[in-house]
């Protein structure tokens, strides 16, 4: 069954917003055997988007729509998709007293627009939303003489994955032939998309049965295998083959072999040598820490640290003899260095992380272009410090400049 | 004049990869007078392409396509517009010679199905393509009954963009009535969307003339106003006038009427006030620093901070007396006054911002659950503190409490 995508909004018409819900969707569908045909990006605007639902029901035999279920004027699904499928919409007492008591709860008073939160399509199945207000719904039937099954999903992003894994997933498998697709994600960093694509091309050409796709993210080269065979086992078995073949080219390029973020990785690594991390960070002003710590736990490796943006705290925070700021520069091999090791003792940590660099775009030198960066990891076997000249705005080369910190973690307790 | 975007390419189906030319080409619709109304997103599939074609001209004045206009068999516009459109295909020598004069020059050989670059749609005109091999193509006139305007554009970013600047925004021009918009972003905050809502729809549904758009991100609301009318003063002050009545309803729950962020607009304040600002921070772990240093010149009112994960971090760097932590936890009240004011004074800054809380998903107790999140400001007239609980993923939670945080900053500064 191949499936229809609808983005609800007219903020994702102008030239500033961008749905992205569709990506996570893709993945998700594509992992049960469902293709993605189309996609339709819709504003708010009843007869439009009752417009797109009518042709999504016509061309594809899933339709799932993101958006518009709030509790504005503005929030019109419900009644699209109830009149492109000449159904009435009734008001749920049950969802009416949920939300009552949702607002009770925390001590908020309702308004009467929410109310209409609890219209629900004749037939459809309520799809709880633990994170919002707005419940999804689901309907599967006949439409003029054809199986469709239709999805209303919340447009907050978290809303909608916890939902659509929560309620959607498993509902979906069972009116889904059974299938076998085996998927796995190469992630790796260090080396430049067409070096990598030069070096793996030739592997995966070898798997026919396997669709490659090679993607280059920031500071990291993403390789996505997906195969679908008569088996789950041999689906897994020819995918396993590959990984296998394309890390013995690759080596430790490779820093993730199932999709984990290099911060989840440096995580594993960290609690497996029972060792504690902590950061001394300038140009980067708390990404790393922010990165290191967005995973959930990571207060078991993480002690935390400095964001020294000032000279005077890097001395302050991070034990760094003023002296060598004015001799060297604050960007320099020498201060990084001494912030790693100095961010180490005043944290009591084994591993200390430092960086120091031009971000830009302005407070650039000849000596010292935008983009160059020193990272420093000091142990107690030593302190290690990388140069490296990143290309691309403040946002990139701050974005590389924690790859790159991170992935020294990771190649010293490796 | 409404216009549809269709995005062309199996690769924009995929999890991995999104059309991103449509945000560029609905800026210069807009800024034409032409609202995009649909965006539709299809494969190299004849059969899907030639749909999607025929319905955008059922609803749409204006049909731009990007992308499969190159010379392998998965290129197929060309036919699909043709077929949508009822009209023929015709080879066209001057462009056969124009192709291979173009490899030729390079020193290539051009492949035979090179050739189909140079098939034109009965009727198009031919619009070159100064960076590629790929022409675009213009076709204007009746479609059963009705005035269009069909475009079929290449689709690397930089030959589509150089083309429709070159080729079409004046042709686009010279068919549509002579048009003026004016566009504004106010951002609010530290209100919920439905409560803003409520409070805004009764004053800017008495300007009909201006479409408003409200939309709801994590810890901020925008809404977008956007007027048309007779004369470009006449609309900008038509959106002036609304923004002066939206400010007066929302007072200082508004923080930015021009597009700026909530890191951008604290910069201004403190640079304005002649302040700095040291952060001292706990669940965010480095996020409100990183916000704060993504701005360019941060540096003249950021000095640094610490990341304050661990309890024994809360004393060491932010001065945090350790029976403070015993007696009312690391997420309470008195632990973050007593950060922020030792992280103002460790870093000698003006003021000192500081976050402690409980950002799950695990950690959570009854006293203490997933969400509690404590933020403190010090100054020099003294701290204040402000308890939330927030909803959501880490994620989220961390994001609500660093928008909170800074917007202490911003109303301390006003």
């Amino acid at each position: 069954m191949n499936a229809e995508i609808i983005a609800i909004g007219s903020e994702l018409l102008t030239p500033y917003r961008q749905d992205t819900n569709s990506l996570y969707l893709t993945e998700k569908l594509n992992q049960l055997g469902v293709e993605v045909i189309f996609k339709t990006i819709v504003g708010d605007s009843l007869a439009q988007l009752t417009q797109a639902a009518s042709v999504a029901l016509s061309r594809a035999g899933i339709v799932i729509l993101m958006g518009g279920l709030g509790p504005t004027e503005d929030d019109l699904t419900r009644q699209a998709v109830a009149s492109a499928l000449g159904l009435e919409i009734r008001r749920d007492p049950a969802l009416v007293t949920w939300l009552e008591q949702r607002f009770a709860s925390r001590g908020w008073k309702m308004a009467a627009n929410n109310l209409q939160q609890a219209d629900v399509i004749a037939g459809a199945t309520v799809l709880p939303n633990a994170n919002g207000s707005a419940p999804g719904q689901w309907i599967s039937g006949k439409y003029q003489g054809q199986e469709k099954i239709v999805i209303l999903l919340p447009g907050p992003p978290h809303e909608l994955k916890a939902l659509f894994e929560e309620h959607c997933i498993e509902r979906l498998r069972a009116k889904l032939p059974e299938q076998y697709i085996a998927t796995r994600e190469l992630k790796i960093t260090g080396i430049g998309e067409s070096q990598c694509d030069a070096r793996v091309a030739p592997i995966y050409k070898l798997f026919s049965d396997i669709q490659t796709t090679i993607l280059a993210g920031a500071g990291e080269i993403q390789l996505h295998l997906r195969c679908r065979a008569g088996s789950l086992d041999h689906a897994q078995k020819r995918v396993d083959e590959l990984v296998e073949k394309l890390e013995d080219e690759l080596g430790d390029l490779v820093f993730s072999d199932n999709g984990d973020s290099m911060e989840q990785i440096v995580g594993y690594y960290l609690q497996m040598r029972n060792a504690t991390l902590a950061v001394a960070e300038s140009c980067t002003g708390g990404l790393i820490g922010q990165r290191i710590t967005s995973v959930s736990g990571s207060s078991r490796y993480f002690v935390g640290g400095a964001i020294v943006y000032s000279n005077g705290l890097k001395t302050e925070l991070a034990n760094v003899p003023a002296e060598f700021i004015e001799k060297h520069g604050a960007v320099s091999r020498q201060v990084a260095a001494a912030m790693a090791e100095g961010i180490r003792y005043r944290c009591d940590a084994t591993l200390g992380l430092a960086v120091t660099g031009v971000a830009g775009p302005t407070g650039g030198t000849e000596d010292k272009p935008v983009g160059l960066v020193f990272h420093a990891l000091a142990s107690e076997t030593g302190t290690e410090v990388v140069e490296k000249r990143y290309a691309g705005d403040r946002k990139r080369i701050r974005w590389f400049a924690s790859q790159q910190a991170m992935d020294m973690v990771r190649r010293k307790l490796m």
